[in-house]
């Protein structure tokens, strides 16, 4: 079986900044591939396994989702990457006709998998679905993500629990920057063999809690020259304080004129609060996977839906949101879909957060438009803190 | 707390018949309610807990479904007939502002109960949700489906295994009978206490497998008067050839103005062939529930979307369907789905498998109206028979 198949050139990737905040880092900008425009700053939902759980791409589109994230770790082991590939690539298999981002399965084997042993090689893990052992090297990593064929692509890195000691952290930043070095080689090396669209490879930051480590690695990833740049090994249990402190330190040594993506991050506090240093790209299984768990986001802080007090509260759950399901349906109704596991109150729930991740960056851009991102931070920490 | 409320008068429930095929007992006829037409031959989508399972309600509508079930026992339970009925009622409750059909949760009561007493003041039942103990009487299954406020509310009757002697059949039957007589005397006295639209009662008729006890079960219902005729305990394991006859047997003897319900029937094929009994109303949970089996109707047969067959198959469900999963997506895509137990997968199967069943409902209804019902049964017959 042999799935390359022979392509033609897509058009150029571009990142351009349409205006910046006088009074933050904050920059509102467009990204263009192959597969459509993106405006950033830009929440890409979660869609780990070939869908963003308990959403159809349809809706995904009308609630203005312009970029999800595939996990190469679970499309990896399944259905895989070859059959993927052979039935199109990953735009084509899920039927989402607009850009798509993949990690490079890094994440997932640090965070999923029931064993694994790292080597300058690569890392083995085993499959936590069969339990089957594989090895994951930046060449593979590479390799998968051509095959998917997402538009963004993310080299190997080695993902750090919190707290890690700082010689263990530097030890483990040269290996995330030789890993670098050796995805960007295996990209370049396989650049037109896949799919007849381009992909772009960002470099991913590590450097544990240390800003100097951070500072180190992100200058050295530079060097080796990608397309765009992450955060990498943040939102893993440290406190606010220091996560902002890191990403701003992170970003403020990323290239002014590409892309940058804060992975992982987080609230729709935390993501206001990081558009101000400059960050571009965010992603989040919170709203997701919330929205499974019945907490619900809104203008003035959550609600857990499942509480007793809105068995009879016939109001949405949020007064000011436009979204589908605030428009139709009452509290009482949500809390008696979970309490009763029904699929649709996965449904609802998920919908409901999305749109409000969604629209939160629509108002992150419009603030940014009309250069007042500072007032409009103010006010909405303000707001998120009463509730 | 009170949660009765004053009301008005909605307009009159009426049945009107359209045409008749002529060489068939087939009718194409409209059920006229205070929350809008239903369009008869009719199937209901079985709504359990105050949902059609992994399907939202305007999507629903978006199908062209134009009645829905709502099983008492679960809404008993679990909000509760009191809560809902403060809250407006059941269409509002769950934002469905179309027509809704209750039962009177004796199937649920016999079939999935822990414990069960009958007497003839009703019967005794533990909750599968908490074990606690309940007593459904027939006056108790009109206040519960008086408060939830569906459009065509049911008796309760007595439900039987199969296969079931004729003289506990018998007894059973007479039981079922003075349960009917309690139900309707319980609805006459509480007309216009619960809310401001009308409701309509329906009969139900038992027998077991006798075509006798069958007949003299309906000509003695049809004397308590009645707004419609159900056929119930049927689709509990006897032989489809036996299906047919006592389904046929009993529509036989139902009014010929008033509707005519077979309760729980079932595949697509069944339901084409009990149209040509001149059946006019029916529900089941076949295609929602078999959707979340993976199991999937198709204009040859069904498939099981699990089979490994399908892993690369890049053709919709069905070739020749225009619903919006078949509009979308890859047979390998929806295996996937599936394999990975993802809510997208429920979510896709219902659709298609809801639109299926709706859609041959309106083929049903194109062929009486064209008077060429046999010759579509025949057709359809033969399509299924070859998947």
């Amino acid at each position: 079986m042999n799935y390359y198949m022979p392509v033609g050139k897509g058009t150029d990737l571009r990142f351009e900044i349409l205006t910046e905040d006088p009074k933050s880092k904050a920059r509102l900008g467009k990204l263009i591939t192959d597969h459509g425009e993106i405006n950033t700053p830009v929440f890409m939902p979660v869609g780990t396994a070939g869908t963003v759980k308990a959403i159809a791409q349809p809706q995904l589109e009308e609630l203005g989702a312009e970029l999800i994230l595939g996990n190469t770790y679970h499309l990896y082991l399944r259905p895989g990457h070859q059959l993927i590939h052979e039935l199109g690539g990953l735009h084509r298999f899920i039927s989402w006709p607009h850009p798509i981002l993949t990690d490079s399965g890094g994440f997932q084997v640090f965070s999923h998998s029931d064993l694994r042993k790292i080597s300058e090689e690569g890392v083995v893990f085993r499959s936590h679905l069969d339990g089957s052992s594989h090895l994951l090297t930046p060449e593979k990593a590479i390799e998968i993500q051509r095959a998917l064929g997402a538009d963004i692509i993310m080299v190997l890195d080695e993902c750090l629990p919190y707290p890690c000691d700082f010689l263990i952290a530097r030890d483990s930043m040269e290996q995330t920057l030789r890993w670098a070095g050796r995805c960007k080689d295996a990209f370049e090396k396989s650049a037109g063999c896949w799919h007849p669209h381009q992909q772009w490879l960002f470099g991913i930051g590590q450097g544990g809690i240390s800003p100097e480590l951070r500072r180190e690695c992100m200058l050295r990833l530079i060097d080796i020259e990608f397309s765009g740049y992450a955060i990498g090994g943040l939102s893993v249990g440290e406190p606010k304080p220091l996560l902002y402190e890191l990403a701003g330190e992170s970003a403020r040594w990323m290239p002014t004129a590409q892309p940058r993506y804060l992975m992982g991050v987080g609230t729709p506090l935390d993501i206001v609060e990081c558009v101000a240093m400059g960050v571009d790209m965010f992603d989040c299984v919170m709203p997701t996977r919330n929205a499974r768990n019945g907490w619900l986001f809104t203008h003035s802080g959550h609600l857990v839906i499942k509480h007793a007090r809105y068995a009879r509260d016939e109001r949405p759950i949020d007064e000011s949101c436009l979204c589908p399901v605030c428009r139709l349906y009452s509290r009482a109704y949500l809390r008696h879909l979970f309490q009763s596991k029904e699929i649709l109150s996965a449904m609802l729930n998920t919908c409901h957060n999305l749109y409000f991740y969604l629209d939160t960056l629509r108002q992150i851009r419009d603030a940014i438009a009309s250069h007042r991102y500072l007032d409009f931070l103010a006010e909405f920490k303000r707001k998120q803190e009463v509730g």
